[in-house]
């Protein structure tokens, strides 16, 4: 049910789309305008509409946005009225971490975690035991696994990406520093997560903020 | 020293130049054409020549680039040549996990951690030991902190946001689920870091990927 050719960068969007909807709902607001909506986003109107208009439009004239029904609509489109079964492969702190984050609010369901320490082997996060990394293949056929969640060092970072695209893993949740999708095959969705690269935008816009202030 | 004017793409762009450059001088190549950069990054030539230009371009015709040079000339400009002073408030899976990371490395040092749970006071995290959230302002006037991590809830992310400028810190490196950048004064930069949004986003392009191939 998807349109054709929509941009990334409307994409990119639309998880912000769903998240700022369902504050809306949890604060007990059900319409609003692309006006309204534009006011608490710092989004042009304009934009709103245009975004919202590459799936259809949900918007009614002099009505505005339901924003439930929009929510819902926004939630289709980026799949998440489905629940995905999730392994997080690396159970360092990071992996930890996002074993405990709660991402099955948003449909993403971890059934999994991995890691080569036994010291780790048998401990439970949320309830998931962590297990050695050689029982991931036969774990992956045995279950239905949609996304892996990466938390490894970069060395063990491209083995291990090339096993789980071995055993018919198409979704890559990568958060190991480098960039998986240069090396795995086009049939894979890649999704970088890069903390370094992100705090080292801030430190740029830190100091370029004081220099401004300093002319 | 930073000139005038350079695109929010740009900067964007440079952690990952910086980050390239590091692993080509771990593998131990010093020097390297605008070409192969563009093949190892899959970003054309033209826009790498076009993105160091920003910033005077350090290649030389028929030479190329020297990776040393380049990368201490690239980390100066994202402000990698000081040590930045950072703490994380909010020192629950998450926290802990950047705590952990070892961000140091690129000049991100973690002098503080705080948190509200009383469980929690004075476990250290690589021998940073968790304070009480109302120790922080006394804390912040007593270090030079630069940097405030923010991985706390999001119902109490806004308040936490506001004491922390009100106590003088200019740069927040947002990790709740909310886009803090809005509420702020216009001189706080605000990187916001969205984990939901990033495993949206793989969702929506492995259900994308899958339409395509059904047809």
């Amino acid at each position: 049910m998807k349109e054709k050719g929509i941009s990334k960068a409307v994409i990119s969007r639309l998880p912000r789309y769903y998240r700022y909807l369902g504050e809306l709902l949890d604060s007990g607001i059900e319409r609003i305008s692309s006006g309204e909506l534009s006011e608490r986003m710092k989004v042009t109107a304009s934009q709103i509409r245009q975004d919202l208009n590459n799936f259809g439009g949900f918007g009614q004239q002099g009505y505005g946005y339901n924003a439930y029904v929009l929510r819902e609509e926004i939630g289709k489109i980026l799949g998440l009225d489905k629940m995905h079964n999730m392994i997080i492969v690396g159970a360092g702190h990071l992996g930890q971490a996002l074993g405990n984050y709660g991402f099955e609010k948003n449909g993403f369901q971890i059934i999994g975690m991995f890691d080569v320490d036994p010291a780790l082997k048998g401990r439970l996060v949320r309830g998931i035991p962590i297990r050695m990394l050689d029982e991931m293949p036969q774990f992956i056929a045995e279950h239905s696994v949609e996304i892996a969640a990466l938390t490894i060092p970069k060395d063990a970072s491209i083995e291990v990406a090339k096993t789980l695209t071995d055993n018919g893993i198409r979704a890559i949740w990568n958060c190991a520093h480098t960039d998986l999708n240069l090396i795995l095959p086009k049939d894979v969705v890649v999704e970088n997560v890069h903390l370094s690269d992100s705090l080292m935008r801030l430190s740029y816009n830190l100091s370029a903020l004081k220099e401004e202030e300093a002319e």
